[in-house]
């Protein structure tokens, strides 16, 4: 298999410009009544006329069958391996508060939770509580002092927080305290090497002094930690392929996702009109743009078939703006499906176009799951999104004599 | 993923044949004024009858979006991860002038070029001067005497030639003289491990008796090393597959991968009727036959969309000679493709078909890359044919009990 450190020997610097737009969830499945897709149901004319022009397929983020979360469906179309490039779902956490975590910061997932008079959880989620009460509960565990790290409970939404531990040589190879189930007392947290010794310790001294300090609090007397983890030891986009990367985003944690890999985040107003105002604007200064559209995946999640075809269709009718800038190399694909039947991330594979002059289009009239099966790449890894981008950029040499 | 050591367990010999054809370069893109690609266009009656019989597909060399060079384009047909087994620059040179390497011998590639009295690069080819210039400007250097080892500066083409290094215990980890850019000064040559420190003494006098004997000459008054290496570790077809295989190509370059991977290169005349008069010569000697044929590539390479639509047709009118065996297994693909539109090497996926009488055809009716993409096969990596072709001639086993 061909590796990022073959693609940095052969990645040159070009002129060219690559976009990629990735529209989260775009994957759907066949409504019951209609028999056709969010992607089939949608009036979609810029879609499916630049399907036409390119070669098409669909992507598996992760394999067959395997439901990626966003981290691993966007670090695989970013051209990363998304098995052996996890992100810690604590990392994942802070990049969605747009926190700047440190190398050496260790950061967690914490749930604010109820406990019974034995210490048994009764509830994971503490009914969900506001927001609000959580910035209130996280402030009250800023007063919490342990020697040897300074440790922070950042409000994220509802029950949730991040907790951060910044200090000298610790370690994130720590279990959880959430046993991720009811009727159980959350747990000791434990090294998982001796060099986590110490933080190990530290961690267990947050949680028992946030157990004395919410002893009281009637919504949520408890927290519960999980999913330690340092930011990750990740090759740059302008290190492999020698880009000059930005990203175009309006949510925290895909922001943070592009900085991890060296993308520069534009500032950008919320709706798809302005990220491409945003593009526009900066055209000039960089040759790869990553452009993330979040609301289809947000109508799937709620379920809502008729609501997602209609994301679908303002993303569509945003396109002429950025097809003015006719950029060398555009990529339209999803980072994984989220049908409005399933109203969840699925596994099913997604939708995926390319358009450059030197793409070899492939008959493929239409932008959607059944058409793009019948695309020039076939079904393939969305791993092998990034270097075929490249290649169709110019961006690459020869492999081998 | 089933590896060469899986292979070499099951596989057994039998009395079958396989020809393998290589079209060199063969796959192409649509023209700008017919939509045609080279293949499409080309009157070529056998091969699409050929497709008929056959299961189809297309192939990456590589993987989608890499350009392959020559050396593993090959190497993938003949089944080996082209990654995995590389083949250094030197070594290729050497084989394309079909220079007899020993184990312990030490190529490199050399660029006659010319200095300023500065000693900064003018011209890294030296005017392309021409061959007989090289080989004479090789004779004066062929007086190097270097202590330790034997310099040999052997004539390629125009301003190429090899350097061969021939002592005990040489390591080929050495860095480039050449920086692959004008106005610069040729670089020393660095030993990247300890045990390299002698070669990289060797080379780096090399280099500097180099710069004396050439001061006065006009044309090319220095040289520019790159690409050290040693012949690969690669086991051989004989080895993997138990198969008695022979080679029969024109270029030179192309008999030295051949030979490389254990096949015996046969003497044949130029054309592709030539060489498959050579087939049949040797048709009872061997039971797997790879034939390169080279126009194809050279055609696309010079821009010419005709001149290959012509080689392909070449092509096709010499096979009723090769029908007329009948072998058990015929494979015809190329190595990459060569869309004259690019003139040079490009990523898009070849054309493949296998045609035996256990083949299950697929209902393809022509031999080109569209009509390809609808076979049996889909789109595949081209390491995977060898066993596909082995398994027709049923020279392989069950795996696994």
């Amino acid at each position: 298999m061909i590796g990022l450190e073959h693609i940095k020997e052969i990645s040159r610097k070009s002129p060219s410009k690559i976009v990629l737009l990735v529209i989260d969830g775009v994957g759907g499945s066949p409504h019951p009544e209609t028999g056709k897709t969010e992607l089939e149901s949608a009036k979609k004319p810029h879609l499916d006329q630049i399907a036409k022009e390119s070669i098409c397929g669909l992507i598996d983020p992760v394999s067959p069958g395997i439901t990626p979360g966003s981290a691993p469906g966007h670090l695989a179309i970013f051209g990363y391996d998304p098995v052996k490039y996890s992100i810690g779902r604590g990392v994942l956490e802070a990049l969605g508060v747009d926190l700047e975590l440190k190398p050496e910061d260790i950061a967690a997932r914490g749930n604010f939770c109820t406990v019974d008079d034995k210490g048994i959880i009764t509830d994971r989620r503490a009914g969900r509580i506001p927001t609000e009460k959580s910035a209130e509960l996280c402030r009250l565990l800023n007063n919490i002092d342990v020697s040897g790290a300074e440790v922070s409970a950042i409000p994220v939404k509802e029950h949730r927080f991040v907790l951060i531990m910044r200090g000298e040589g610790l370690s994130p190879e720590l279990t959880d305290s959430d046993p991720q189930q009811e009727g159980l007392a959350p747990k000791k947290i434990l090294a998982l090497s001796p060099q986590a010794g110490r933080a190990a310790e530290i961690a267990n001294e947050f949680v028992l002094q946030t157990k004395v300090l919410l002893r009281d609090e009637p919504s949520a007397n408890m927290a519960l930690i999980r999913g330690f983890s340092c930011l990750p030891d990740i090759p740059s986009l302008p290190e492999i392929y020698k880009l000059k990367p930005a990203a175009i985003a309006v949510y925290p944690m895909y922001r943070g996702l592009a900085k991890l890999v060296g993308m520069e985040v534009l500032s950008t107003g919320d709706s798809i009109n302005e990220q491409l105002e945003s593009l526009h604007r900066h055209y000039a200064d960089f040759d790869f743009f990553f452009v993330h559209f979040k609301s289809t995946d947000s109508k799937g999640e709620d379920g809502d078939f008729e609501a997602k075809v209609r994301a679908i269709e303002e993303f569509d009718s945003a396109l002429p703006r950025l097809l003015d800038l006719n950029p060398d190399v555009l990529v339209i694909t999803g980072d994984h499906s989220t049908p409005a039947s399933l109203a969840m991330h699925s596994w099913h594979p997604v939708p995926f176009m390319l358009r450059s002059q030197r793409c070899f289009p492939d008959g493929v009239g239409k932008f959607s799951e059944r058409a793009c099966l019948e695309g020039g790449m076939g079904r393939f890894p969305a791993v092998e999104i990034m270097p075929l981008a490249m290649a169709n950029a110019l961006k690459l040499d020869k492999f081998g004599a």
